[in-house]
């Protein structure tokens, strides 16, 4: 009888409850999916400022261009939080020409993001192709004087396309410096990706001081298939590489903050953000200016539907996330500094896809709780929440006490334009990327009226 | 004590079996993601035959296609099932000039399939927007001597994008005879998408033989919003249209079949198929290569795993089912003339996005059985099985006993290329549609190995 007065008692709060929170997240899906507001600041970043390498003039106009939003909400804080970057730069027009059996292809290529280049002068040598450092190793007496290939391939079996691109990272990461060891003049890598192009994808590498700092480029899938094929076929390959380079001197970035101060727990602060950085190749429409404008969007929705936040909450605009990470380290130094309380965190830095899930930084009663909210989500894609990653920007504030949680749209289509000059605004698609704000919403709108 | 030992003796089978079928569709799924043979076929189908209108020349050359595709798995029967077709043909270059407060615009358009062009001489008459049958009935004296623009919208607050069309998919389909009755000599309608280009989507109509056979077309959102402004600000607007849709004699298509015998049921049948013919405006790369694709994926694919099916497994290539389903209707009456036992059906027509679920017409204890595979499956994407629609061309199976099943993709992208002059084989992604792939077969493989 106690039991069944329980229900009773419980059951009508519980169902009120749901049923409060499934109507006020329809607000916020209509909201959004009709107003359209990140795709309309999606397509200024991409067409009025373009791509925005760390320390480029693009990037200050990012940064302005992310003040000037953010200063239209009224009673809401806006910060432009100095962060000291290095400045790597292009430094002139990447070209690679192979010699196969005699006769000369140009390949697809892009220096390797913080790579040194060799100049007009450039680097010719006979290529040697190396499927993975295993091999490197056993092969190691032959890599002095040699351009090192490194042909590690995207497994296409791997469902979650960042399960491949986590496989194959380190080539680029690690893989010039790896050559060096062994007297290697420059490296070349199969892009990290499965795109049916030819796209060449850049990203970061980062130098052993211990040894010489060598040219480092990537090349597009069918241009690899290639140099593949004349090494199955036993055809001599020699490589010129003309890449440009270098490091110009330090300078100032900024992360770019909303803060909106909470009515409950101002002391509190729940973190939304996405980076401004993108690599210099193309808009970086996914990666990230898609985090960006959806981060954004949780402020611009919830601010128009008259929502009073319990907790503080700041959108973030990440500065320098692509090669060097200043500005998610300035971020955490300045929370410890200030001793700063952080309850929650959620990164958009997967692409503007579809969305899946979110995956978060605990295995227990927080994991559970989320969990319990996934019927409230599913009609809008969400359908799982896990443990696992959050993103390159946030993920220390899990030091200091925070929950870290990343948006998982769907993986499959990511790595075709990842760090590719086909990351431009017409591959992103409106729906698919409302439909992650949506959910972003909607979860931050939970986390803060029910805490953690 | 009994309990214990039911568990005990219950729980390793279950597992062994849930292993077993983990493990096999886990091969499914790696055959597929490495062999890509539904995305080489779909290159085949878009690129060599191209745009395959009920009648026309690359309809014969894709049932060709087809059967020599079919033709190379030995021991699999392929059968040209005859279908009587009526040909509608566009018979020319649509055209359409509006003149708005005396400045003309030329509008991109389609006729609509199945429409009566009034040719070279067209319809010129001044134009009246309507909203809905409700105001078209409310000003039904205001319609005589005039051109119709039913300027319905999608609803994009539906998240599931098939609800958005099928609410205006009636003004294309009726819009005409419901505007002809009140008199008008003609019809423009909004094109039913969401898409942010302006590409006008055809598909089909039915005239109602009481009133006179006015022509049809469709125009692009960008086209449509302009014509609306024009109604806005109280501009006068006419239009001069050209169409010159017409019916030639009536032919003879194919549903193109690959029979596969069981082993232990020959006589239950499992049916996997999509509509081999398309609109004449592109190549109908989702709308239905997709599916026709990843039905010939699964034969492939279990086929090439030494699969043995207990029931007989077809794979149809459905004729006809744009603008008359006479193909499907074929495959239901010969099956009613044979007394065939049909077990399941599945067709994939809403085009080779991620895959999120399945629908099935039932809701009692096939759905649940159906469910209970849902965790062998949503590693690869699949969420969701629920009560739902099926597809066009096997809907009539239900009548003589079948469970009907439709693969439910991500809806999002689908209606910015539905008929659409972009549904082009580079809007499809590989992995996407070999994913939904992935789990038709391995749904197949769990219906056919358990049955229902």
């Amino acid at each position: 009888m106690k039991k069944l007065l329980l229900v009773f008692l419980l059951s009508p709060l519980f169902s009120v409850a749901q049923n409060e929170d499934s109507l006020f997240i329809k607000k916020i899906a209509d909201q959004i999916l009709t107003g359209g507001y990140a795709y309309d600041k999606l397509r200024e970043l991409c067409k009025q400022v373009g791509p925005r390498l760390t320390g480029s003039q693009q990037m200050y106009k990012a940064e302005a261009w992310g003040i000037a939003n953010f200063n239209k909400f009224n009673g809401v804080q806006v910060i432009a939080q100095e962060c000291k970057i290095k400045r790597w730069v292009r430094g002139g027009a990447d070209k690679a020409v192979a010699t196969i059996a005699g006769k000369k292809m140009n390949l697809d290529i892009t220096a390797l993001g913080n790579s040194m280049g060799a100049g007009a002068k450039g680097v010719s040598a006979p290529v040697i192709l190396i499927n993975s450092f295993d091999e490197l190793e056993k092969r190691k007496s032959e890599i002095k004087g040699k351009i090192v290939f490194y042909n590690a391939k995207f497994d296409n079996t791997l469902v979650e396309t960042f399960y491949a691109y986590g496989a194959t990272g380190r080539y680029r990461w690690m893989g010039p410096s790896r050559a060096a060891k062994y007297g290697a003049v420059g490296v070349v890598i199969r892009s990290m990706t499965h795109a049916t192009d030819n796209h060449p994808h850049t990203g970061s590498m980062g130098y052993n001081d211990s040894f010489p700092k060598i040219p480092a480029a990537a090349m597009g899938l069918a241009d690899a298939d290639k140099l593949e094929s004349a090494f199955t076929n036993n055809k001599p390959v020699s490589i010129q590489l003309n890449t440009y380079g270098h490091y110009i001197s330090d300078s100032i970035g900024h992360n770019i903050i909303a803060e909106w101060k909470g009515s409950e727990h101002p002391e509190q602060i729940i973190t939304i953000g996405g980076h401004l950085d993108s690599w210099d190749l193309a808009e970086g429409a996914h990666d990230d200016g898609a985090g960006c404008v959806q981060s954004m969007q949780v402020l611009q929705t919830l601010y128009s539907l008259g929502y009073q936040p319990k907790h503080t909450i700041r959108i973030v605009l990440f500065c320098n996330e692509e090669n060097g990470g200043a500005g998610g380290d300035k971020y955490l130094e300045e929370a410890k500094v200030k001793n700063e309380k952080h309850l929650f965190a959620l990164e958009s830095d997967e692409g503007g896809f579809t969305p899946r899930g979110f995956t978060i930084n605990d295995n227990g009663v927080t994991l559970k709780k989320l969990q319990s909210y996934i019927p409230l989500l599913n009609r809008y894609g969400v359908f799982s929440i896990e443990q696992g990653g959050d993103g390159a920007d946030i993920e220390g504030l899990k030091d200091i006490g925070a929950i870290t949680c990343g948006f998982k749209p769907d993986s499959q289509r990511y790595f075709d334009m990842h760090h590719a000059r086909s990351d431009v605004f017409e591959n992103v698609n409106k729906r698919e990327l409302l439909l992650g704000a949506v959910n972003m919403t909607a979860l931050i709108y939970l986390v803060d009226k029910y805490g953690l």
